[in-house]
């Protein structure tokens, strides 16, 4: 880091005008200097999805010293590749992500944007790092989260994470948040996934909803069960989508 | 199966006019009758993102004896959930998605929309396959690929595939494909992503390209050397982004 202050790169889905986001960018200026390059708006849902379609634009929206925010109107993984290329003036020293405005815990992980910019961040090679509340709550109180936030980013700025590894971390809705668990990602699957309205001129629509089952709810070592019991579940995520230990089982498929 | 013939959900990211999507319905009718639900228009890029914002469409756009084919307003995966509720009458027996005009081997997986509907799937419990050609063409010959096609449909149908583990499998756009494969997720990264120009009445735009390095060009066992080799590359691919190996090392965050 040369002597200068780490430079940390803030992101998230919820919109560079979350609540989330601004509770992470405060806490993150007292570790360095952040640059936020976040969507202009909600992009909850958008994975690491990117832009491919039509062209991306990004305007300082905000700057004062030691912060500068940039608005981006791609998705969160949009952002960190914008971010990297065209916002920022050295390589970051940490990326975080949220705090999003609801759980990316378990399955949730595959649709999050929260944690696509996380994903992004970490092919990057940039120590990157996604913070998740579990809440339906429009103003939530991310203040309880605040002790433990500091901890991972106290953690990841002194100890670095493993090549191709990034975390994923998710918070309960409590007044005190008991401390942090390492678990593994739990299994889940959501169902009953769809709503239909009629349109006024015919016709029917479908919004996207669902609940959450918990496919092994006597586990003890997963996300769901550290946060059911007041943690925040840290969970470290690979790159390397590959089910190796799948691998050998599949070879007679090359004889076939 | 109850003696019937199987039911195979077909989608993709290129939308379902795409030639890639017509290649692999038309292989799949050979084992069993085809409900395809498939954007209707392209949606590269989409990975497993899903659609919040607004409401969703479907309308069948095509049916005949063994084949309905339905267009969806929104992302690969959201074809996938609405097709499970809304579109089909038992349970899919398979999931196939592609085949992609565009490679999603090495890191492509966590942006692929294509992949982002096999994820789905697989975490609905089906096996779920995903196809992609590595080609730039834009009318490119599918036909090289159908061989090894079915002998992946053929071994799916046949073995199953074990829980929350799915299919990548990519091919080189040859004139001739070699066999098959299975390799682990070959690492790499993106760079020199974005391409700016600009805007008529002022201001500067993003158009998102980039290119692609092979971070372990002498690995012999990945999914990158062996579409270099002439081969179908096939990667099992798992559900659970958990780094198993790293849980250990962080446990010390939870005395911080």
């Amino acid at each position: 880091m040369n002597g200068k202050r780490p430079l940390i790169l803030v992101t998230n889905d919820d919109g560079y005008t979350a609540a989330g986001i601004c509770a992470l960018m405060r806490t993150a200026q007292l570790y360095g200097d952040v640059v936020v390059v976040a969507p202009d708006g909600p992009r909850s849902g958008a994975a690491c999805s990117i832009t491919t379609q039509v062209p991306v634009y990004v305007r300082p929206v905000c700057e004062e010293p030691g912060l500068t925010v940039f608005a981006c109107t791609g998705r969160p993984a949009d952002c960190v590749k914008l971010a990297l290329e065209c916002c920022v003036s050295r390589r970051p020293d940490l990326l975080l992500s949220g705090i999003n405005h609801g759980s990316n815990a378990s399955v949730n992980i595959h649709y999050s944007g929260t944690m696509g910019a996380v994903l992004e961040g970490c092919m990057k090679g940039i120590p990157s790092v996604g913070f998740s509340l579990d809440t339906v709550n429009h103003a939530p109180d991310f203040a309880p989260l605040e002790r433990a936030v500091k901890k991972v980013i106290g953690y990841v700025l002194a100890e670095g994470l493993p090549q191709d590894v990034c975390l994923n971390v998710n918070f309960p809705e409590r007044d005190v948040i008991r401390g942090l668990r390492v678990v593994r990602m739990g299994r889940g699957a959501w169902g009953n996934e769809w709503q239909s309205a009629d349109h006024p001129r015919g016709g029917t629509y479908y919004w996207l909803t669902g609940s959450y089952t918990d496919l092994e709810p006597e586990a003890q070592d997963t996300d769901i069960r550290a946060m059911a019991d007041g943690y925040g579940a840290v969970t470290p995520v690979r790159v390397d989508m590959t089910a190796h230990e799948a691998l050998r089982a599949f070879k007679g498929m090359e004889d076939v």
